[in-house]
């Protein structure tokens, strides 16, 4: 039975929802709303619990509105053991839900290591992979030959990666712009993922290997889209670092296709804002939240059109 | 109260053993002794347990000759959650064999996501941090803004990182050795490595911004050492990756301190090497890694004396 690629997937997702909107879930103690942060002494299982708790909910207001979600895991991995269980527990409610879970772990390391962390994190469930994420980010500074072992697994489960091309923070510039035979190190990254990405396209012409561009530099989003036809570009820094969906347009294909816009505080934390706390105040949390979902995915859904 | 900075306890360790060898945990349930590879239907926290017992009687028998281990976070997250209970127990046993623990997770994120793993990985367990390992790998491709966060914590507590320079891997030159203003992107790394080690760097000399350069690389290692003087080198690929002890000897200063050498499956699997199995049928695998562990440590001293 032959499975269908990572690039077509998120093209019918995508379509599916009628937006590119991705929420990412980056839980912080400190941030989560008070009925789940009763106890600031709470010991890490129950930390862990009430992350898990948040995501869950959040997951069930947004799925409506986003065709994946992207855990950072970062955020569980600060819980310890018991933040990966919570973690583990999100990806699968995710699942279920029918959405699809881009896992930000940025991972990244030589053959053989570099293929356990591709069989562990990107190989289904029901086929023995422990985590069975959609798609992971990894970093390409170890080179094509660490890139690999990720590429096979993805290409064999229908999963894809996203490869750290132009990331979104003020001093991403320091090695990524370095120029290098007249070209900055991140085309030399983007080549490498367009290369990888063409060789596998399908039926969407897109492959499973994908691009992360931070909307906070949308010149480059716009050479970079270009630059990597057959690449599904991963844009955050979109709302709470400052990129607008004007950015974000150039992104996409005239299609509307191509690119996927990640939103993280802007949508999760969305019952701190002040606007919310003064209109809504008594209302639940979550209504916060798929309001700001539901807004994000369609001023999302504008850019794509904007693009056409 | 003051805390004895990373550079110092490095060198204070490697003094006390006579010798720069980090074994690497780089369990593989393939590979594990027949008696700890019962069953290939063990579920997860079957195979999590199996892990941390040979980890830990892996450390118990090198603990005398090595100043430090380095755990593979992948072969840990491959088993899921499990695994990572299994990665946490063997940080804890081996700190508590007196060894340092450096981390292999060549983390890396932005700002408050990279502040999450720096927290999550580098608190010390007593100062509220879930892992509380000694140092962390760490990599460099989103830039210094990227690498700040880790630096912070790991000059709080006496912790460290060592910053993925050149990497052991052949593909790793595809970006590594890409030339900017005249020099490869490596060099450009290795000068933000010495200019963040060099502000902290306390009696040793050394600060608690180190580099990872591969053994397979000796001109680049000589060339590394002399740009980062005030850097601990951690060097990997020595052993079953080809480099050898005289491609190591550069890597030291003067008084044969300032780098570490890591062996992981030269050592950790020793048991399986034919010499081992026909001299020692019938004896217990421990023996096996005990042996080549000191074998390896003796020849990283004479290593670190040639560099006199």
């Amino acid at each position: 039975m032959s499975v269908q690629s990572f690039g077509d997937k998120l093209a019918e997702k995508v379509r599916q929802k009628e937006s590119p909107l991705v929420v990412g879930l980056d839980p912080r103690w400190d941030h989560l709303p008070a009925e789940l942060r009763k106890d600031d002494h709470a010991d890490w299982a129950a930390r862990a619990e009430a992350y898990f708790e948040f995501c869950r909910d959040v997951i069930d207001v947004i799925s409506p509105f986003a065709p994946a979600v992207k855990p950072q895991a970062a955020f569980f991995e600060q819980l310890g053991p018991e933040g990966m269980h919570a973690l583990h527990r999100t990806i699968c409610h995710a699942q279920a839900k029918g959405l699809l879970v881009i896992l930000d772990g940025k991972r990244g390391d030589i053959s053989s290591t570099g293929q356990a962390y591709a069989q562990g994190y990107l190989t289904p469930r029901d086929a023995g992979g422990a985590w069975g994420a959609d798609a992971l980010t990894v970093n390409p500074y170890l080179g094509q030959d660490s890139l690999e072992p990720f590429v096979e697994v993805a290409e064999a489960f229908g999963g894809g990666i996203f490869v750290l091309v132009k990331t979104s923070n003020p001093g991403g510039g320091l090695f990524q712009d370095l120029l290098a035979n007249e070209r900055p190190l991140y085309a030399h990254v983007a080549h490498l993922v367009e290369q990888m990405s063409a060789q596998f396209a399908t039926g969407s012409g897109y492959g499973a290997v994908g691009a992360v561009v931070g909307a906070t530099y949308p010149a480059q989003l716009q050479e970079l889209r270009r630059a990597m036809p057959h690449a599904w570009i991963l844009v955050p820094g979109y709302g709470s670092q400052g990129g607008t969906a004007n950015d974000v347009a150039a992104a996409f294909d005239s299609l509307g296709l191509g690119a996927l816009v990640n939103s993280s505080r802007g949508i999760i934390f969305a019952y701190e804002q002040p606007a919310f706390r003064e209109a809504h105040a008594g209302r639940p949390w979550q209504q916060a939240v798929e309001t700001a979902a539901q807004k994000a995915a369609e001023e999302l859904r504008y850019a794509t059109r904007a693009s056409l």
